[in-house]
């Protein structure tokens, strides 16, 4: 497995493998890997013959006061696990060879960075889209790999790859949980064991709702109520940021649920917010 | 020459020359391709091997109440000019091919695209700014060729390319203009034979304005009022948007003129908004 920091090295390699006609397929992170970046590592190497994954912190998708600062870093672990995976190339780099001083320019995907944690983290899409075009334009993949976890995220960078033309495959991988359910993340780091025990009722939150829209599609009022009252029960100490139905492309509020919905919600333990939803159709069971 | 409609046939198309070893250069235009356009494409065929030509009258960079309907379109001069030159391939897209249902990505280069021509056109630069990463990305040139007249749309192109980190080499090349000092442009075909003659004061003011700066180096204001002057005397139906004096990479307004300046205006004359600049060195002459 080689590493490269500077964009020069990434274009080098990539362009040798891609010279011998190999697919490049491509998983962007911020490192603190986990069963989740596995997964989507693994995806990669099924249907690419070179795996280019890169670990960067991405300021710009932090707003001042969340957690850029204290985000787990473990890079010698991570690149321990990306070679035991068998990815090609670790593209590291600094933030000064992603952001060049004087550096003015934003992708942005109106609307659908709005909605969900969007609203709290308003900054955040932005810069998630402008670092992922820098790095689609850096790595060339054929395919990119996000996961599901991050559903709002993987919607907003396939309509950015699709209007901005990029030829990259935007491939979406489903959620990796641990064995009580909680979805795994970086994130979940952050939590005593308190809040650990209690974050597993995210998840069982999402599986009611999923229970009540397949059994009589009820509106999303009464969908979300349910949701929040199992949360205040289970997860007492969780702050709900948002807990909401939506349309699974538009991302907007719906009110009835016999389509296909999104329920995704976020929940704060102390400084650890966390993320997790669930597509029900009701029609397909 | 070959033509294309579809994103799918240009991919096609550069593909083949790229894989027997050509490099790419690419003139993005409007169409109405005049001797500005032809520059470019006579210095992309110079550096590069296999030369593409886009047409498209890119609707999202005109504001409502400017002059899309109108914009002199001539697609088969356009193609036959293309064809006399040497071009290989012309990008030819309909409206609906560039801009599919549900695109809401928007590339946005912060206070380049709010100077000069973006006061008065503030939709202007991200409508170009998004339609050019648009074609890069189906063109995938190694080099772009983008001309000194729209000196604004050449920085905030660069820093675009430079920030999203485009593979693709920026190249300006100068203005071309008519025998009387006017810069060539589209625009040029909307003026009736006066405001024709007019037009050419636009030049001659910048050509004042270089004397003064390259003769005492005098405060900006000077420059700007001596500039207007002359326009109101020279070309007294041209309704001046603006003139400025600017630093050359900012963009931003200078007070002294002893560094390289951009002294850049835009003038109306009845329909037909036209635009010039010229940079001075006073240290160079």
């Amino acid at each position: 497995m080689k590493t490269a920091e500077t964009i020069e090295d990434v274009r080098a390699s990539v362009a040798e493998a891609k010279a011998s006609g190999k697919s490049v397929g491509f998983v962007p992170t911020l490192g603190g890997l986990h069963g989740g970046h596995f997964s989507l590592i693994d995806a990669a190497r099924q249907v690419c013959d070179y795996i280019v994954v890169s670990i960067f912190l991405n300021p710009t998708q932090f707003a001042p006061g969340e957690d850029l600062d204290r985000y787990p870093r473990n890079t010698e672990g991570d690149l321990a696990a990306c070679s035991d995976r068998g990815v090609d190339l670790v593209f590291i780099p600094s933030v000064e060879t992603m952001y060049v001083d004087g550096a003015l320019t934003e992708v942005t995907v109106k609307y659908l960075s709005d909605a969900l944690c969007g609203r709290s983290r308003p900054g955040h899409f932005p810069g998630v889209c402008t670092v992922v075009a820098k790095l689609f334009n850096i790595v060339t993949p054929d395919k990119a790999f996000f996961g599901d976890k991050d559903y709002q995220q993987a919607v907003v960078v396939k309509r950015m790859a699709a209007d901005l033309n990029f030829p990259v495959e935007i491939v979406t991988c489903p959620i990796i949980r641990e064995d009580d359910g909680l979805a795994m993340s970086t994130r979940n780091r952050y939590l005593c064991q308190d809040h650990r025990r209690q974050a597993a009722a995210l998840h069982g939150a999402l599986e009611l709702a999923g229970e009540m829209i397949r059994r009589s599609h009820p509106p999303a009022a009464e969908v979300i109520e349910a949701v929040r009252r199992r949360l205040a029960d289970a997860a007492p100490d969780g702050k709900i940021d948002y807990v909401q139905v939506v349309d699974t492309q538009s991302l907007r509020d719906v009110e009835g649920t016999s389509g296909p919905v999104l329920v995704a919600l976020a929940v704060a333990f102390a400084g650890a917010r966390l993320i997790d939803n669930t597509v029900v159709d009701s029609a397909t069971g």
